[in-house]
């Protein structure tokens, strides 16, 4: 993965793009504030058993349970955001855990409304073509490009989630 | 003070002013990422007694000892936010309290630097005319707009450090 400077070296980016990519608050908080009320739809949410790379980025055992979620983050019919995410089960409190495995919130609402403290590190960026997958998902052409970033939120020292971000280069023209 | 909506009805804001008004990450990240390399020209520095209004936004009893930072965040000579924070001495952790008190660093550097898990309160927002002091910091007309918030930084569930940033409407335009 690459570092913001790097992406900016390799790709024109707008003042509006780079604050998306380089927010270290909440993501829904700057959508909200720029496109009006945002709400997730989510696409999966399953238990799955950590692979390699989540393990490492989560610092958990291999094969531990984790807490998997794909969703959209979506203001007026229009996706924002693909985001998914990575929260290890033995680190969810009672509260967090049931409103992310059960509700259509996004992951800054359920830490406001659990006032729950945290920092965010980022790990890297990426930009890629959107290809038939994400050219469906932001109705945006296949070889249009999208801006992906991926973070973890870390609580009491450890990491509770990992999240990546996708949304298209369009959409913070 | 008002709440971002009834600032958005009452002025024309850019994406990149209400993004800088709604963020609840670093703002020096966010300033680092569109202006470059930021750094802290500290205005002053005293210790001083909680008045009313700073007992009530710390919750801290009248007359407690608090930290009061006046600083400029400057950008290749640009100065982009001037900011006044008061954090109550009882509540700083000693490295921190260091850092805050005798060095020349953002508040979001610290936090980084002692990997310090907080939210944001965001209290309010305010628009005024520069005036003289503000026209001279911001090197813009007396009568141009500037932009103003008050927030908490919320640490342990206490109030760590009550921030006022302003900035000049023209540097985000």
């Amino acid at each position: 993965m690459k570092t913001l400077s790097e992406l900016k070296d390799e790709l024109e980016l707008t003042p509006v793009q780079i604050m998306l990519l380089a927010n270290t608050g909440s993501m829904t908080a700057l959508l909200e504030a720029l496109f009006g009320s945002v709400h997730v739809e989510t696409v999966s949410q399953r238990v799955v058993k950590a692979d390699q790379n989540t393990s490492e980025k989560l610092q958990i055992p291999l094969g531990a349970a984790v807490n998997h979620r794909v969703v959209r983050l979506v203001a007026e019919e229009r996706v924002l955001v693909y985001a998914e995410s990575f929260a290890p089960l033995s680190r969810l409190e009672e509260g967090f855990k049931e409103d992310i495995m059960k509700r259509d919130i996004p992951i800054g609402g359920i830490m406001e409304e659990h006032c729950i403290e945290s920092r965010r590190e980022i790990l890297g960026y990426e930009f890629l073509r959107a290809g038939d997958e994400f050219a469906e998902i932001f109705s945006a052409p296949a070889d249009s490009i999208v801006l992906k970033r991926n973070y973890n939120i870390i609580h009491n020292q450890q990491p509770l989630i990992n999240i990546t971000e996708v949304f298209s280069y369009e959409m913070a023209k």
